[in-house]
């Protein structure tokens, strides 16, 4: 198929034209941008290489830590049907002080032993300045959640760190403003972030939030940074992540990021947008005859 | 691929425990609603089947009918490459009074003329109850642009014709909304409806409007009408229509809508959206394979 | 108060600097602007004069016309409360085909009967231009509604009435959308638009829809035409329409659309929103020492 | 006036059949619910009293703390006029990394000088947990900013701090997200909170922000807190700002934070948006009869 051969199609029509500034002006997010630094970023984590066009990585794994059980048996699942990285959250960011506020530095002990029983790079997300530290010395991948894309006090301090930083797109974040909040960490002295589009806040209601799936070839246009597609938060509700995860491939995502648990109707968090362990197999095995299509491997 | 025998996956996810409504109460639009219809419509036009899952329908043409000339060179380009029905605005809805309003009758001769030369189907849009009549005697399908979602006069007397309607969605309208402005003309006796997602309108500006394509699935889970996807409305950018359009047939969706021009720099309106010929070849060239691996024809 | 003698503070400010228009080039709505026509536009219906900063003009009265009785009663109260306008819907547009539809050339009649007892000049809505001629010989004013704000169509057909025409803003119209929609009407060959902000849509659902009332500034900033609110259908919720109206009014609104209704627990469409008779005297009795203030009668 | 004896006659209305939780049931900010705290929150900062419906309290001062002379010339400039509190951001969060980020410390100590010259409060930013001891000793009331409105672990910082908060909301804040992170620091043991409405992001453009006035009275409704508004980051425009803040005073709020500046065309930012001393003074002159009626003192 044509694509294989071009990446997704999108980097070489880009390059003819592109308003989005490969060929204009530097744009103000001078790091982030394609203009000086035209290929892609590849990173490495372990074994797997996220960005460059050649992989399709999927991240997966439950919202948050809930159980050592739970993470294990949830860490085999996504490991056997052939996930590349996997999420758990262990300092949960909650809309209500009250809701369950994650395992804190105990879910951290718990995605290390997932790690080392599965041999997968873990990510998972760091809200305060105070806690990177510890969260560095356990996960591979630092995540930023869409709540602190502007937290502008902890970008600075993820620039320090020597971890890619998994930055989530905010619900009410420009792709601008999104390459500007990536671009705190570049200019901080990080070159490692992955972006993450994950829905965006709009009158809809019949979904959680809008996934966004146009944003994705803007940001290969006007990036050379990895872009990866959560369409698990987005749309609220499994039966339509399916769906989306193959529309993200096909707009040409360099990954996914999706929700899976043992057992949804008993998460702690998001159980209604969870991928049970038979939906996840299933999910991948549509991605890959895709994947192969797209030139990919996932 | 597994999806191939069974659709694109979203009906059979969605005939298990559908919140959408398939096994729930009937919803206020209940002819548009599966749980009484749950088997898709197919509306066939001229030798074009639209809807139930075969065939992939590709709509294409320029934004408004400028010159004969303009046209026929469009339609014999959208014919070559296999686009199956095409479209060109004879009257215009524009923001502004001085804007250039469409040829009018004189546009609808010359898709008349199109048809006649190419054998396909012509669809334009229709703003004015009282050109019903006039656009219905050349017009294979009429199309409802997105300002008249919501203009209930004109829904009920489409409701009265023997034509199928290409209902756009509203740059606002939800998709409850847009289930009920179908209702309208379903309840006026006329069931061939074609929903078109064609981007709503949010806070972000890199694209023009944002293409919802989680609205596909949502969609084909509630309703049994056809659904097909504007992407060049959506990105308002011809850079960004070939990765969505793809990202469309991998969400499920029935069809596409592209505007395609022989000279996009002279376009009348609409231009920087609207693909080359080359560029359409290469649309078609890329969902060929994809839409077979889908399980559909192109 | 510095405010009287300066209509309410905005025109002179918009005279040094304005953005806006009224220094700047000639925007695309002509005849809408202030470039030409600095003086505010002054509409007299009966013996109400809307525009011009010396009225501030309160229309009220039902959503719909229900029954004679509900309508002349609420009629009774408009007037004895020092309402200038009775509003009320013969022809209802309704989301879904199967609501009350609004009792049509009946309701009419009824308005008719209700001007003759009061003396109010009365507004209904019109949504059909094969209904323009039969609306335009009962309504003192045509009233087009959100949905119908880029209706061209209906638009330049009222453009060719000898009416005044209220068009209210629609729930995804931008300013200058807005503006572009009065300016087919007045490109038509009818000067007397008043326009109304209503609400627009957001995120944000504690209200029907968000009351934009920084629009009012802006607009008076930049049209002659007269800018009235209609805090009942952006808030949705009777208990914040006192407050809102208040706010409207200070902002330097040239009037206001609220809905009363003699009995809201029973009124077939939007009684949540609507006011009983003794808080439509309570708002009236609120606003009056504030006209004054702001050198307004009421 | 009718109003003055009964505050902004929200409260009386909202007592008497409220949906929004006054006789409801207890919301999930329970701390935050009028439910079990129907009285208004008074919070006093040296000699001023906010919230409770006495007096109408202004916020004044520039973006950024720039020079010592431009801020002391700013806070003369507002004491003179009537200004109750003194605003200035020393630690300023910009979209770009390259932006000017304040003085930081230095900030501070200016803002400290200009205190004790002119015996205002003051408020400035704090951003990063870091420096709350540091803000804390200057400030007399620590704001949050739009961004940080969800930065959980900034909130449950502040809930132990001995100063009064002024939490902003955010662009795409719900009114309940709103309540529900002032809650945080609440139930961390810091009952004052300021609430500040300072516009959400929408589809218009015509101003910078859609400032959303009907979210006073629904605040007021559901909390005891106070509730100012910031009309000046809403429309991003100093010539919509008097109109607003006239707006804001007749909507029932406590209070208004407005940006001044000595010379706004040199402003390192947001100059666009800010009042030259002689329009800041025209605003206080207007507020003060409006105020008088509406039974505050300002």
């Amino acid at each position: 198929m044509g694509l294989s051969s071009e990446g997704v199609g999108i980097l070489r029509d880009g390059a003819s034209g592109a308003k989005g500034g490969v060929e204009g002006v530097l744009p103000p997010y001078r790091l982030a941008s394609r203009v000086r630094h035209p290929e892609d970023t590849r990173i490495r984590v372990r074994d797997v290489e996220i960005g460059g066009g050649s992989r399709f990585v999927v991240f997966a794994g439950p919202c948050a830590v809930e159980t050592p059980d739970q993470l294990l048996a949830t860490a085999r699942i996504v490991k056997e049907a052939g996930g590349a990285v996997l999420r758990g959250g262990a300092y949960k960011p909650r809309t209500s002080p009250y809701s369950f506020q994650g395992l804190q530095d105990e879910g951290l002990k718990v995605l290390a032993e997932a790690r080392r029983l599965t041999g997968l790079p873990v990510v998972t997300e760091v809200m305060d300045p105070e806690d990177i530290e510890a969260v560095a010395s356990t996960a591979d991948i630092l995540q930023v959640g869409a709540r602190n894309v502007q937290n502008f006090s902890l970008l600075k301090k993820l620039g320090r760190v020597k971890r890619p930083i998994l930055l989530k797109r905010g619900m009410m974040t420009t792709i601008e403003e999104f390459l500007l909040a990536a671009e705190y960490i570049l200019s901080s002295g990080n070159p490692q972030v992955i972006l993450c589009e994950r829905g965006i806040r709009t009158f809809e209601t019949a979904t959680r939030n809008t996934l966004d799936l146009s944003a994705v070839p803007v940001l290969k246009e006007r990036t050379h940074l990895p872009v990866i597609v959560d369409p698990s938060h987005a749309v609220g509700n499994w039966r339509y992540v399916i769906p989306m995860a193959r529309g993200a491939m096909a707009v040409g995502a360099d990954g996914l990021m999706v929700e899976v648990h043992v057992c949804p109707q008993a998460a702690l968090c998001d159980g209604d947008q969870s991928l049970r362990p038979d939906r996840f197999r299933e999910l991948m095995e549509e991605l890959r005859p895709l994947a192969r299509l797209l030139g990919r491997e996932l």
